[in-house]
């Protein structure tokens, strides 16, 4: 089974990165259709994104899904995330890496949104 | 009926502003329980969440809802946000403004990740 690696910004403060490990920890509960999943970091926590991957197939892992923590598609995730990923399936050409779409793009944060407007 | 604001941070990037307030678009047409939603920005873009808030009230709101677009309990979601409404709180004590609680600390982020992850 795959690995799910959550990828969020990563922060100066240290609080915002336990934040997102702590999510990671409640998506790992109910994640049925992956092995493990992980948090990484586009920079300022640990680890970092390529990092992350490499981890997860030094685990035995032979695919990985990324998904980005980001509500907008700005650079960090249409070059930056992309580009980490490149930096490691060129030493891995057979590992499966694919780029899930980022949080900004479910469906369901309309509805999310609302649940929020009205708690 | 309230106003609902969700408030984003703004880029410098036009095209994630507009993405901000396509979906702003998408919950307006399914959001019953407000009588307006509309977008606000931290910086960068415009309507700036003072004038969104003052903008809100200038139509006649008594009861505005601020959502903040974020997926972390950085210092924009402690600080800035609740600043800028008091900014204009101070001048219509008699207006309700609330500040919900921001995306990332959703319930259903972990299922609408999972959402993701499978897509």
């Amino acid at each position: 089974m795959a690995c799910l690696l959550i990828v969020a910004h990563g922060s100066r403060r240290e609080a915002s990165n336990d934040e997102v490990r702590e999510l990671v920890s409640k998506v790992r509960k109910v994640a049925t259709d992956f092995s493990s999943v992980e948090a990484g970091f586009l920079e300022l926590a640990e680890p970092l994104i390529p990092d992350g991957i490499r981890n997860a197939i030094a685990s035995g892992h032979k695919h990985v899904v990324v998904l980005p923590y980001f509500l907008s598609a700005g650079r960090h995730v249409t070059e930056d995330i992309p580009a980490d990923i490149q930096s490691v399936q060129k030493d891995f050409p057979d590992i499966k890496i694919e780029l899930a779409p980022y949080v900004g793009a479910a469906d369901g944060i309309v509805n999310l949104l609302l649940d929020q407007a009205n708690s």
